[in-house]
């Protein structure tokens, strides 16, 4: 039998499925689970969205160019630049989501070996990413008592070497929420121009951010035109994560050109998604945005409130995304997230979670982190938060700080 | 200015897409461009697979499954075992498009620097599938006097070393609508046993197969379960390339998972698409494909005969797909393409072709051939051919070739 290679054998699994097994047998044994473990909103899509896709009236269903139409990039262009963007059409190639927008950026930016600073914890994924485009992470813990703020710059510098070629942030971040600050991007500038690094800023979740905090992108610089990606995708901005609609900016041509050559590749991105696409970036109200951020606010608060009351919990309070990375009383994450699935039930119901340890590349970092997202409607989200407090009250491995001493109890 | 990768330079650029700009400002003068150059069909999507687009009724365009959604994978399952190939749905991950299960079964199948043996001409994007996983094609002559049959598997021993860990095989053939025999996938097959290598097949065009020749599959054998991995896509079956909806299928356990876990890290495949793609394989008539593939007989019996009269060309009669290469007297056919949008045109009509070379991995070879789809009506098919037929009397490096010794003319 022939065998496989070795970067199939290295791709890592996802780290957030593991636990899955665990949830379908709670469910088959009649126990309700509440997900706080994905990413995937329980928010509508935006009407005119969805009306876009039934009145499709072509006959046939075509490849696009494969940089995407022309409509959809004329409506994005728009919608960039009302954000300050400034960019033309030829700045953006449409991608099969966020995902394709990433790797492809990669596989144009870094040789074998090569390596991109990332701030941990990290959307599990760019592990993925990585591997599969022979690209090394290296990672500057962000830390939860400060909020998970951006590392001092002094870490990166440290952390730079001759293989260094791109430094990559979302933000706002999945999975902390942090939402990082223009002085933040600042810093990361002065440090891309003076090591002649790409800046690849991942911003699938610009759209949520809370408490009238501005979202800043390194796309409103000057100066940086030819360091700057940006990786952006449909998937939660309308609630429309099987679209499989994302796509990268830059004003980089030889990035661009050469991004391209792996998109021609490939052939074409989705044409109906493009046509609703189209319609989302055009036609969605404003008022589609207050009440979706207005409804995440709200959750939030109700999930950060509930947990910072919980005993030895600690959850920073982030501005954007819908996701926290909490710190719990607790021996070990990946334990307690089994345990809540396969021993414990308040009332026939439980909690799914998802280790932070998952997030971060260091081993070791993050046992005690759990990351939460809030894409439950608030009163189950509040079921959720009262489970994982009888939860806790009886966890098996939990253990009390008492000025710096850890006593097991339990 | 930070650099790009090596990978992204390398990265081929689309062959066929050269000729666009010419094609265009041949266009933008007014004359009118006979496609024979591209693989996009003009047949209809079937009605049920549009109608399924029209009328989805859900309200969170949601990811599905990494794999595909269940019910997509049974459909395929019952369409594939009616085939004969006796796989069950764990057999199969649902992809972007035929393209992303060929990129995803190289990075899964080959280390970087391994060979996979692919007769040439051949699809002309396997070069950047394999740039982008790091493995090298080792391409064999198949010869058009031979119609472009199996190399003799001589050659393919010849061509074995102990980097191979594959052969890829596109049945019918792109670009030259070979359909391959039992015979020699028997060969095939041997080979592979001997050698324990992988058989790749590409089978994005089985549905359209010609004069009552039978399609026939690696999946049909016994024995060699582990080594056998199918292609296939919805984009020729259905006329519905902008679906980008594909799939990798084989009974090999660990290849599957490997495969998977690529397909988790792009999360999804695109979720209106697999719901189209269920309502197509289970509810398009039978005489959809009747009716399709009558049309495809006749227009390639159109193109073939017309191309058979014209002096000093020669073109096979390929048994499927909707390609065919042919020989042609000219002195190179990049240049002849070039002329025909540039500077020919008869009643103000032209015909843009795709130069054979792009499909050749060996320099040199193919220089007088030229790929033609046949993807447009019959009567503008035969309009083309008259203009292709004019164009040659006038081409100033026409070859003329009088008992093996060549001449220039015009
Ligand atoms: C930080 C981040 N980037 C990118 C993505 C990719 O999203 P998609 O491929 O659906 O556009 C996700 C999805 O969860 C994400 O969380
Ligand atoms: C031989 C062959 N394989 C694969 C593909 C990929 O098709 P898609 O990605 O649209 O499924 C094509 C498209 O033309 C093709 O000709």
């Amino acid at each position: 039998m022939p065998k496989i290679s070795n970067k199939g054998q290295q791709m890592p699994a996802s780290p957030i499925r593991k636990l899955t097994p665990f949830a379908e047998r709670a469910k088959s044994e009649g126990k309700k689970v509440y997900h706080l473990n994905i990413g995937q909103p329980d928010i509508e899509t935006p009407a005119v969205m969805l009306d876009a896709i039934k009145n499709i009236d072509f006959k046939v269903w075509a490849y696009t160019a494969s940089e995407g139409t022309v409509s959809y990039r004329d409506a994005l262009t728009d919608y960039y630049n009302k954000l300050g963007y400034n960019i033309s059409p030829e700045d953006i190639l449409v991608t099969t989501g966020g995902s394709e927008a990433i790797i492809i950026s990669l596989m144009t930016c870094l040789n074998q070996g090569e390596e991109v600073i990332i701030p941990e914890p990290f959307y599990a994924n760019y592990n993925a990413y990585a591997c599969q485009s022979d690209s090394v992470i290296k990672p500057i813990l962000s830390v939860i008592d400060n909020s998970f703020a951006l590392p001092p710059i002094a870490e990166f510098e440290k952390a730079i070497t001759s293989k260094t070629r791109a430094i990559m942030i979302c933000n706002p971040n999945n999975p902390t929420g942090y939402l990082y600050s223009k002085q933040e991007f600042e810093d990361l500038k002065t440090l891309a121009l003076k090591h002649d690094l790409f800046i690849i800023a991942d911003e699938a979740y610009r759209e949520f951010c809370y408490d009238d905090k501005q979202f800043f992108s390194p796309m409103h610089f000057e100066g940086i035109e030819n360091n700057v990606i940006i990786i952006d995708t449909v998937s939660k901005r309308y609630s429309a994560c099987g679209a499989r609609l994302g796509c990268m900016i830059t004003k980089n041509k030889e990035v661009i050109a050469t991004a391209l050559k792996f998109a021609q590749a490939r052939l074409s991105p989705g044409m109906v998604e493009q046509i609703a696409g189209t319609a989302a970036t055009i036609y969605t109200p404003d008022s589609y945005f207050t009440e979706v951020n207005h409804e995440y606010a709200e959750r939030r608060d109700i999930l950060v409130n509930a947990l910072n009351q919980m005993e030895g919990v600690f959850c920073p309070n982030p501005g954007g995304a819908f996701y926290v990375v909490a710190r719990f009383p607790i021996d070990n994450a990946d334990k307690f997230c089994q345990w809540m699935l396969e021993e414990f039930s308040y009332d026939n119901q439980t909690v799914m979670l998802a280790p932070a340890s998952g997030f971060y590349a260091t081993p070791g970092v993050g046992e005690n982190e759990l990351r939460l997202a809030y894409v439950l409607n608030k009163p189950d989200l509040k079921k959720a938060m009262i489970c994982l407090e009888e939860a806790l009250k009886v966890y098996p491995g939990r253990i009390v700080t008492v000025q710096n001493e850890i006593i097991h109890t339990n």
